[in-house]
């Protein structure tokens, strides 16, 4: 038997978990420290046009790694990991038609399989929490009509987050996030929602909420799903995905401004 | 006859000249305020490998546009330009070797061409000069022993430009150049030259140098040839790139941080 490392990242940690099957339940606030990606994984065929999307728009489409065609081992951010097994949850989609969820995707790997690692805003929470700005208890997803730059068959309108903050913690923030550009940097928009069509009555993510709270602002970020959602409406043959909340850990430390 | 656009951006009256063939010299110092790249024009065939070894080095190779096959317009970086005629001077190579020097790339364009335009430190210069740090008068192109991430046939090692600050200069150079991801951001080496390669009596631009002067440290950053120099190694059938120092200018002012 080959001896225990003498310090094992607590994200190598994590992922073995994942992949004894151990760990099938969120990512979100574990491991901290740590940055967590968004996964595609897309046939060969398709995958120049989508990161040729993912390059016209970097603010939601954070290309962090990309997998060589057939290789599933993510060699620049988790080395010795296994995109097929070390994530806890995957969702499998054929044509753009969510069929399954699971906790493994060997069987469905192929040989021309491409798996994109997409930054996450996630990952900058503990930072502002650290700058003062407390993390928020509710971080909201939601359409809107800022359109992005199509390529190919991958187009359609941003998606972003919204946190609520004080005009002070506005200011942090669009400070603090700017310095990580692989996690979405600042944001996109602040104040009104629809002057950029955010429609907070029927979010993708979150309560319904019908009234700005008092004395705080929507402060809105690109967001990691706007390249899941061009990618579902141009219908790939084949698009797996990590369920919504079950992300990649790899070894990248947040703080991190700049990934390899 | 149309009408004489009420303010024309000094970008697009220098690319106007370039397309007239009345602007065949270099670029670097003129235009300023305005982001200026490097070219590199691939058949669609060699595209994929190429755009996923820039994504893996995304320090020496940030790109900031990407066309589609066939079409010469950088649609967000420059609306209306043409990249088949708006350099003023370009570079064909054939399976790795250089033919000619031409202004006008019209008879070698393709209906699969695909262009590249990639960010440079050129840049940064402004910045660095607004904040107290005079203008290099000599910039340095060296290769190094740093290795880049793979992708395909392409590969090779950094390659890097070097400016002499006084360490009080370099601490602010740290500091703006880290907010231009675009240009190359940060600092990837600071002092002994020869702890990453770099030979300074046998630089690649630049006159030799046998020994550093009082006071001065030398600051090294990515450069865009990386990507170039990559290229060139893989032999592609047919590339096309614009010649040294006669790189494109864009619509995109410098001091945005951020591209489209």
């Amino acid at each position: 038997m080959d001896p225990a490392p003498v310090q094992q990242s607590p994200s190598v940690a994590a992922r073995l978990e994942m992949r004894a099957g151990r760990w099938t339940g969120p990512t979100q606030f574990r491991v901290p420290g740590f940055v967590q990606c968004n996964l595609v994984v897309l046939p060969r065929a398709e995958a120049y046009d989508f990161l040729v999307y993912c390059q016209r728009n970097p603010k939601p489409c954070p290309v962090i790694d990309i997998t060589d065609a057939g290789d599933p081992e993510p060699r620049a951010s988790a080395p010795g990991a296994d995109l097929r097994t070390d994530l806890p949850r995957y969702a499998i989609y054929r044509k753009g038609v969510r069929e399954a969820d699971v906790t493994d995707i060997r069987e469905h790997w192929r040989s021309d399989s491409v798996a994109f690692l997409i930054g996450s805003s996630l990952s900058f929470d503990d930072a502002l929490e650290r700058a003062g700005v407390p993390k928020s208890t509710e971080v909201w997803v939601l359409n809107t009509t800022i359109p992005t730059h199509p390529s190919g068959k991958y187009c359609g309108g941003m998606v972003v987050t919204m946190r609520w903050m004080t005009p002070a913690q506005a200011v942090i923030a669009c400070q603090l996030t700017g310095r990580f550009p692989y996690n979405h940097g600042a944001p996109v928009h602040m104040g009104d929602p629809a002057a950029i069509g955010a429609d907070l009555v029927h979010p993708i993510v979150g309560p319904p909420v019908s009234r700005i709270p008092e004395g705080v602002m929507p402060v809105f970020w690109a967001c990691g799903v706007t390249p899941q959602a061009a990618a579902l409406s141009a219908k790939p043959e084949l698009m797996i995905t990590h369920a919504p909340a079950h992300a990649f850990v790899t070894d990248l430390r947040a703080d991190q401004i700049c990934t390899p």
